[in-house]
């Protein structure tokens, strides 16, 4: 199978399909009894007055489905002092996987935090979902093994 | 031993003190080694044209010692389509400890959480470090076992 697609950034026209792919996400990740947004609220949350995330999306480019994401948002380390780039989400949808999609979203993104002169790229995995950590792996990132997620959920 | 201590947004001339317990923390944390910061960028990330953090501190009231803070930012959560708080860092003098100095940060940043509506308020801890393993769950918050950090140094 050759999808031709392309990376670009999301524009507002694509919030609608994005949220489906995030139900599609949380889904996958076996969390959507977790799941209590809404299209509304993430349009308002990226293309509002006071935005606090960003997306890129992979198009086909024959028939301009959006196909898998990535939204992000900017970090800090204290100890360099320096911004960083939060992966939140990336997702390609299952029937299009093995075709470099989900490689092009996250080299997007580290050019991205490149350009943007972070001092790191920084996202989640759980920890039995090894064909994401493989794939993480091979694109250069180390798993951080001591570090342990607080929640207080309000 | 009793201290009488304030919590209150930082301002610019606490930016050098605060930097000085980023050191402590690394210190205490044993990664001194992957500090690069340094206090000038530390200013302009807090109180610059394009500010991307936040920092409480708790202050002795007699002599106006900084003695422990809480640096913060907004992060994401795409389930909730709603804004948290992560917090990055939050430290007390090892001197200063026991005395409900850290219990006020992180109840002070809760209600900040609160506050702005946000869903979720989250950090990182170490999975050695049992005694704030242990105070961070007193405080009401879940450890999530799942999740790792993944990290790609630029």
């Amino acid at each position: 199978m050759q999808v031709n697609f392309e990376i670009r950034a999301a524009t507002v026209a694509d919030v609608p399909e994005i949220f489906n792919l995030i139900l599609a996400l949380a889904e996958y990740a076996k969390l959507s009894e977790q799941v209590t947004g809404n299209v509304e609220s993430l349009q308002a949350d990226l293309f509002g007055d006071r935005p606090c995330i960003e997306v890129i999306v992979a198009e086909t480019v024959n028939n301009h489905k959006i196909v898998g994401y990535a939204l992000f948002f900017t970090n800090y380390s204290t100890f360099l002092t320096q911004r960083g780039i939060y992966l939140e989400d990336i997702f390609v949808l299952p029937e299009c996987r093995g075709l470099g999609i989900g490689k092009s979203l996250l080299s997007s993104l580290t050019q991205v935090a490149k350009d943007r002169g972070c001092g790191r790229f920084e996202w989640s995995v759980l920890d039995w979902n090894e064909p994401a950590i493989a794939f993480y792996k091979r694109m250069g990132a180390e798993v951080l093994p001591e570090w342990r997620i607080c929640r207080i959920s309000l």
